[in-house]
């Protein structure tokens, strides 16, 4: 109420501004117009805009010269995955020089690896950042089930409290695929999510007709997955918010930028990442880039801009604070060159000054696990003896997952050695071990063959994994897999390749809960570029082998992935023996 | 849930719908397109749109053939005063034929008369009919002073407990003039309704630049008073919703109609009537006529169905449920004849065919209030003594209240003669005296003298007035006063027009805590014509004689007004004595 009261008084030249942008055109993302107009800023809000504030200045109010620059609002992230390998406060040292004041995060890595607890702490993490940072509830934790306890790993009790929390704002992603068939388990949670005036975040990717009907009526409200204009057009017809994927996991602006053309309204699409990773974050940028493109792909500029400020906002029932330069929002802006050049000088968050030529000048709230809520990943002793798949012949033919591009599997088979009565993998084709091991002290793990990664020796392992946050592995033999599980044990949970020899080639450590390390965003690069190029040398012929090993465990895509409790065929949820 | 998860079988074809509009083209007013499209509906709403949905039929299924038609989504009055003369459900009645299906009403007279507990009522009312009916909290009552105990009409945690009721969607339209001068006692509740996810209505009529930025950095999020495109534009570049009003009071829309020439974004104006009087209703039209208007002056036929469904809906976050015609919202629908014929053959509320051909089929749900509620105006015994302005000389100096129009007063003065030590009205010169008394048995009273009014003989007197709720009277001499108000009194509330003789020349019951006939609104409209005509058969040159005197009240206009507490002068809020 104070705050609210001084903004007052200081759009009625009763107190002084604290922050005075003068002479900038800003970008009015309502009416569409660009505004010879100043603005004038009182604690973290903006209390005025107009033609003319100097009048609203005191001795101390800082003053920034906007002459000759567009000013335009703070770029919001709609739609994220910023919840492992690096921190949100290292993640924001980065990203906030690029222009983002805003993010919506899934968070899925903290509340698998460490339940409610880790969401909890998650949302405290974002909460207390120089940006506004919000997470959506994570529905795949409270899909998965603990190996364990046969519990979910967030249960719905505490995905109801977390909708009530207010850094929450909504229900994270729903998979269609797996809710539309037995809607059930989550009608409770979208009903709840709905009644507190929050939206559910869809993932409607390969839905049409009847289906994607049927998953709009539950109440889903948005899509980031549109990879042609039919597809987007066809979300937007039934209401939703389509939010234009650019980031790690794919591209679509390209293919979807023709929409403008299309003769639809554009007032629900937004930009949004979908995940950026820390080395394409430091090569191609973040929001800044995906802003530019949309720009240099055609989009009309204010267009652009919206679709990074007020659309989102209003998606989330934002706009009363966020999304656009008006009174009583949030004084979130960016000082750009010039209507067409995304590159900001000056950043403005929360009324701060937070970046100035691609510097962070703040400094991101860290983000400490507390005692208790992580001791490292809890797998037993390991020896090679862990992982053996014990077969009787001199061969066996055994199912193999077959890895392609990035995410993908296909179903496979080869005929592999048998040696003292376990499955060898076998690298002249391509046949590798491939291990997942419970974590969390239930003592499960499961084998199986893996095909598509390269590696002539050695072994790969990570305690990032989607869906469960389990430690996997992949290896040319089962002393290196135990070698490189051993080696991630010792670190507390991070990203880990052998040789052939057993010896670490290269590492990178995540003792943040075994999803993310403390380590700068340049660092965490840099140890990701190591991991590949290592791997690469190793005979893996992938660009990027972490994302298909993360994804290993990724029970939302087909077709064979492998989880603590077996090789799981995805379409029809079955267990299938590793050997046929 | 179960609601939902039968939505989704439907949309599948695993269960048949409800309804079917089957042939018909429908206005997508999220894409703006004209889609040749059907609309499955399973209980209250849309389960499916698509090209051909034919299939979702079942034997029991109705059908509604649409070819030839155009499908609209359902209108949402987003700003309107149904709160008195007439009750929800007699208004209904004739609304609903018009294209009504979700209204948002002011609540000031059911608040002021019978404090919380009658907005509790009124808010049982309105969740108990076939369309979407809310209310916004209701600011004036709370500004209000009871009279007799000093306390707001409504408390303060009266008001917070009335914003967080399902039915109210914001706080009520707060007046700048106002709150801005002494934001104190509205910023709380300001700050809750925010909280809440809800809005807060503006009136910001004469709001300009530093005042206008002061009054949006507070947190309110509309305004229907723009009467120029000049403050439309203003107010959007502020991040404001636009309700362009066209009703009863009065009429901006051809004013306000050029805004489509402006090159600005029109996706945050809406269209509302600020209230509609039964008569106007009536001879007029409501909703339909206000989007038909609106084409008629050359909106573009989406965009006029857009400002009246979902621009609206998203202003008040309604939007995932109301305002367009997609899954999992509302089934609520107009089938017209063209796209720029605005008369609903058939209107579709909540799943069912509310109306057709102008008339309605539903019986909305009657507004009875509680026993013990509402006892009639306690105002004491009633003589003509009650009437006395005492004053010494054959002649005396008054201050008089000159009406101007339907609203507006100035200050003035004049000589009157002195009858029996009290000031007489003289209608010669068009003075009467008026008089307000508080109704709720504190026993205060005041008089004054007014002019304007023209009546030669006789009195006027109504249980309805702006604020206060109390009553208020003018006439040609204290015998006619006493006369009027104590027939008032007999009918438990009302409008009563009486003679120089005190023999009723016109009256209409308000029996409905004397702001509401229970009658039909064409009879309700009668009897506003019976009291008009007898108004100007005594000499009353006003077209509409009742708004002036219910606005006699009314304390946030000026110049001068009459309260219960004495003549009070609206700028300096200084008490004034009637005789100087």
């Amino acid at each position: 109420v104070s705050e609210r009261a001084r903004l007052m008084r200081v759009a009625l030249g009763e107190a002084p501004a604290d922050l005075l942008i003068t002479g900038g055109t800003v970008v009015n993302v309502y009416t569409e117009e660009l505004l010879r107009w100043d603005v004038a800023v009182a604690g973290e809000r903006i209390a005025a805009v107009g033609p003319d504030l100097a009048h609203l200045a005191g001795p101390a109010t800082e003053r920034l010269d906007a002459r000759g620059r567009v000013v335009v609002p703070g770029f919001i992230d709609g739609h994220t995955h910023v919840d492992f390998l690096v921190t949100i406060p290292e993640l924001l040292q980065e990203a906030i020089p690029r222009g983002l004041t805003t993010l919506i995060t899934e968070m899925a890595q903290p509340a698998a690896a460490l339940g409610a607890a880790g969401a909890r702490w998650f949302l405290d993490v974002l909460a207390a950042q120089p940006i506004h940072a919000f997470a959506t509830a994570p529905v795949i934790a409270y899909l998965t089930t603990d190996d364990g306890t046969g519990a979910p790993v967030v249960s719905e009790a505490e995905m109801a409290d977390l909708l009530a929390a207010p850094g929450i704002l909504g229900l994270g992603e729903v998979y269609w695929h797996r809710f539309v068939p037995e809607p059930k388990r989550l009608l409770g949670l979208i009903e709840r999510a709905r009644a507190l005036g929050k939206t559910v975040e869809g993932h409607s990717a390969g839905a049409h007709g009847a289906k994607l009907n049927a998953f709009v009526a539950a109440g889903v409200g948005s899509c980031h997955e549109p990879i042609t204009v039919r597809e987007a057009v066809d979300l937007l017809r039934l209401g939703m918010c389509v939010l234009v994927r650019e980031g790690s996991v794919r591209r679509d602006l390209q293919a979807v930028v023709a929409i403008r053309d299309a003769g639809v309204s554009l007032r629900r699409v937004a930009l949004a990442s979908d995940g950026i990773s820390p080395p394409d974050l430091l090569a191609h940028g973040y929001v800044d880039a995906i802003v530019q493109k949309a720009i240099d792909l055609g989009i009309p500029p204010v267009t652009a801009y919206q679709m990074m400020s007020l659309n989102p906002a209003e998606h989330f029932g934002l706009d009363g604070d966020l999304g656009g330069l008006a009174p009583g929002r949030f004084a979130d802006a960016l000082l750009l060159p010039d209507l067409r050049t995304v590159r900001p000088e000056v950043v403005i968050a929360r009324g701060r000054v937070v970046a100035r030529e691609g510097r962070c000048l703040v400094a991101p709230s860290p983000a400490t696990l507390p005692a208790g809520l992580y001791a490292g990943p809890r797998v037993g002793t390991i020896t090679a003896a862990a992982f053996r798949l014990p077969a009787a012949g001199p061969t066996a033919r055994a199912r193999v997952i077959r890895t392609e591009g990035q995410i993908l599997t296909h179903e496979d088979e080869a005929w592999l050695p048998v040696r003292d009565g376990a499955v060898a993998a076998d690298p002249a084709q391509d046949c590798l071990l491939a291990a997942v091991l419970n974590r969390r002290g239930a003592g499960l793990r499961a084998l199986a063959v893996v095909r598509g990664f390269g590696l002539r020796e050695g072994a790969l392992a990570s305690t990032i994994s989607f869906d469960t946050a389990d430690l996997v592995a992949i290896g040319a033999s089962a002393e290196a897999l135990a070698a490189a599980v051993r080696r991630v044990v010792e670190l507390d949970g991070g990203l880990v390749l052998v040789d052939g020899q057993g010896h670490v080639r290269a590492e990178l450590a995540l003792p943040v809960g075994g999803f993310a390390s403390a380590a700068p965003v340049r660092e965490v690069a840099r140890g990701l570029a190591g991991l590949g190029d290592a791997a690469r040398a190793l005979g893996c012929g992938l660009a990027n082998p972490l994302l298909p090993l993360e994804t290993l465990t990724f029970q939302a895509i087909p077709a064979l992935r492998l989880t603590a409790r077996g090789l799981l065929h995805v379409k029809s949820q079955q267990y299938l023996a590793p050997l046929l």
